[in-house]
């Protein structure tokens, strides 16, 4: 592997000028495990950081075969043709998982959208941890605003635990359903609904009308259960049909009324600060945990405990106390 | 405050004869974050360590208006005096989070089994995080074993994070259900009837009855859609009415035949086994948060990368580095 690395300096200059072949080569630095890589992706966003946050970022849920792919292809494409807007498209479900694994992962259903000169697809990571997948996708989408894409669609198959990371570095979150499969067979989590700013029944055609309308009230009623959002938004319910490429246009209508309601009051920006801190504290853990975890040192003690630990002879909160001293007085 | 403490021994002695006030005591030094009470309490249950471990412990939970209270005194009462038991009921919800608070505060809601000589009611710890009181939860079922307690009860309520931390401490997760509330209306958590060993459905009297009985099979049919579990139990669904006291001995004899399930095919210690490791992990977890966010030369320092993280000046993954090198560096 001789493939000489451009200079930070011309990374950050490629990328602020909209280079694509540059953004997508740090994107794989921020992906890499390797220190060197890493070292030169951290110096590539430092550099990218004040030039980024100028977007909206929407998180797009739902379970497999809720369209998910044909919905971002209609959505991407409406905001770019008709709001004259930019996108980036990434995902936030390691492959590896036990989920059913990446969308993204093949471009070829978004055909139109990944030949757009205004959007770029970004496929899902193949391998990695929930944490350093999340970590990776919120420094991608420093690197994407940096390039000057205005639109961040964040998307993340409905059944796992990568809603609420991405729920944590979104400004909007879009849950897709489906009218008529009921909840349980929609395996959708009841958190992921909480955590939703709207929601949209798609696959609303073909007859299926009504009971995507029966659907939105039934929802809308479900919605009222929850308590209210600090900003005062109403998550609101639409029906759309993705395939037939209607009623998307209502779709981004709600997210544009959300962002101007919550930047009128501030809580726009109060959120991301929100985010920022909860990513800090996120990653103070995982430093935390690599530090003591990969501890040579640390490595016997903590095996023969967590054995003493199973066996009952200790508690796990003495064994901790012990282990702690020992990681510290170092 | 100078009432005067027995010696650790006098306090394992006393447990181990089963001395409740003595019991009680001790739980109070579990719960208590002084540092003396804390390093007493440990030594108390490292004694009590080698006598514990010796019951069926059991989560039960279910959202407010399912009737726990009601279900716990017949559950409790029916045990004891048909299948010669003894129980400890403990709960787990921090009254001072935002969930509705803390049943077990009110023993009186408990009459009976309160006042039985073969039962032992510790109400829930009155403020503290998840963490801390999980930790003295668990502490104390390691003292209320040595205290010769062969079935515990662990009470939450199914609407907050407890239920994965309870889960993580018993053999046997019972969840209560009402008939005919609809998933909706019932606030439970989908995650929550994942981890669920069974469901009873209680108030089935009172002309509900054939309501409960459409919501048994509704549930088996739900718990059909969930992965087999590692086992190979299968969930159960019964219906109870713990008012009239109906049908409470079909409850044990679930809990009866899954305890022999697993206890046959090795699975009941291995998952003691894989719970005693969670809790090491959490408390390692723990303690280095502790060490990290009470450093008091890191504080200022931590603060200042906080701002510039919001302003997002750098990245939370550089700033964590620099405060990990700062924190280790010592």
């Amino acid at each position: 592997m001789s493939r000489k690395f451009p200079t930070a300096t011309e990374f950050i200059e490629g990328i602020l000028a909209g280079n694509r072949m540059l953004l997508s080569r740090a994107i794989t630095l921020i992906e890499s495990t390797k220190k060197e890589h890493q070292d030169l992706a951290q110096e590539i966003i430092e550099g990218c950081l004040p030039h980024s946050g100028n977007s909206v970022r929407i998180g797009i849920t739902g379970v497999p075969g809720v369209g998910k792919s044909t919905f971002i292809e209609a959505f991407g494409n409406y905001i770019i043709e008709e709001e004259n807007r930019s996108l980036a498209v990434l995902a936030v479900d390691p492959s590896s998982s036990k989920t059913r694994g990446s969308i993204l992962g093949d471009k070829t259903r978004m055909e139109t959208l990944s030949n757009h000169p205004k959007a770029y697809i970004r496929p899902t990571p193949t391998s990695g941890s929930l944490g350093g997948v999340a970590r990776s996708t919120r420094e991608t989408i420093t690197l994407c605003e940096a390039a000057g894409f205005n639109t961040i669609f964040i998307e993340t198959v409905g059944v796992g635990q990568s809603e609420t990371a991405v729920h944590s570095m979104v400004d909007f979150f879009l849950l897709l359903m489906l009218a008529g499969a009921g909840d349980e067979l929609q395996g959708i989590k009841r958190g992921i609904m909480e955590m939703a700013d709207a929601i949209a029944i798609n696959k609303a055609d073909s007859g299926n009308e009504a009971a995507a309308k029966r659907a939105m009230s039934e929802y809308k009623n479900a919605l009222h259960l929850f308590p209210p959002t600090e900003s005062g938004w109403i998550p609101k319910v639409a029906t759309c049909s993705a395939f037939h490429n209607k009623r998307i246009a209502e779709i981004w209508e709600i997210v544009d009324e959300f962002v101007r309601h919550t930047k009128t009051k501030g809580f726009f920006e109060k959120k991301r600060k929100e985010q920022a801190n909860y990513w800090l504290d996120e990653a103070i853990n995982q430093e935390l945990h690599r530090a003591f975890y990969d501890d040579p040192g640390l490595k016997k003690k903590l095996a023969a405990f967590r054995k003493q630990v199973q066996e009952e002879e200790i508690s796990s909160y003495k064994a901790a106390r012990d282990l702690m001293r020992e990681f510290l007085g170092k």
